[in-house]
């Protein structure tokens, strides 16, 4: 399917065919486009959980405030952004750079120390925000691969911070979950299936210089 | 080409090949694949700059860290977040919603108010956040799109604010430029793009419960 078709059929399903699984292959593939995202400075402040067995999905409703997609989706992904950039983190980013590309951690030095005092600069709300952020490029793209999939998502802010941090049982000192993606396939019980794409025209959106 | 196979292609260019621009065809697919972006609430809340004149690059090298990307890039785009999300620019909104679903404005009043509270709550610093995390679906979506389309880019944040804001002639009360990114074609002279892939392995990025 054309990319943009595929963008063009996503929307933000609001109930899920609950007898239909995304299947482990398609899975893998979406995940795997998250695991490619790029972010900024190659930090990738964040892990992703995957929520499937039914127990746990059933587990997880409270911490929403709509709960039908929950109930109802194939997998629930929940990408846990990091607080925290510790130089232990940052040590451990270098040691797999010097292994994967086969040069010697001091030839590092140099990125390193560039990196560390950048990430020295910034407040804790600082990097809260920025690693929120990276967190948003992988929503991007396991959207964007689900799309092209055919499995569609709906991508969910409204839960509640503290219930689904200790449902997840997140060390809240350094982490929390940034935002969560339902996967799944729409029910033919959804209207919204229907409803025409609403976004800006070209000519409110874009502006060439 | 096969989407994992692009994202795998896909590097933070350093260094573009100054003499090869990108299409108008790939960067009109390029765009319409970031207008497709999701956003919370459908709200949209930022516009999109492209930076495709000689002299309009030029007179952005200032405003970056590091300028190699700038100076040979085909495009810079820059996505400008809104600051504020006045009532007029909700009311424009479901006008859009009305036309284009032909519905009544009247009938989506409990949608409208339900989104009008939730922003109200929302402090300036929330809202500056919040719209600031949608730009960054947009970026995933334009880089996901243009390594589909063979084109390469380079995402930055390592711009001075006050200098890319009164460039781009922004009302800085209202909006600021939330991220960048540099499309075009590697040049054959940069080297990272032998390098291999640096991405946390599965184990590492994913749990499954």
């Amino acid at each position: 399917m054309n990319y943009l078709d595929a963008l063009n059929k996503r929307y933000s399903v609001k109930k899920f065919d609950p007898e239909k699984s995304v299947s482990a292959d398609a899975l893998y593939h979406i995940l795997e486009a998250a695991r490619l995202s790029a972010s900024s400075l190659g930090l990738q402040p964040y892990k992703i959980i995957i929520a499937q067995s039914a127990d746990m999905k059933e587990k997880l409703i409270p911490a929403f405030y709509n709960p039908s997609q929950i109930s109802t989706c194939s997998h629930l992904i929940a990408i846990v952004s990091k607080n925290d950039i510790e130089s232990k983190y940052i040590g451990a980013y270098f040691t797999q750079i010097s292994e994967t590309r086969d040069v010697s951690l001091e030839s590092l030095n140099p990125f390193r120390e560039s990196i560390s005092k950048h990430i020295d600069r910034l407040s804790t709300e600082q990097v809260i925000t920025w690693a929120d952020k990276q967190c948003y490029i992988v929503l991007g793209n396991l959207m964007f691969a689900a799309a092209l999939e055919n499995v569609d998502t709906c991508p969910m802010e409204g839960f509640k911070q503290d219930i689904i941090d200790e449902i997840l049982d997140l060390d809240i000192t350094k982490e929390k979950v940034a935002v969560t993606l339902a996967l799944g396939y729409r029910s033919e019980e959804d209207d919204f299936q229907n409803l025409k794409k609403v976004r800006k025209p070209n000519e409110k959106l874009f502006k060439f210089i």
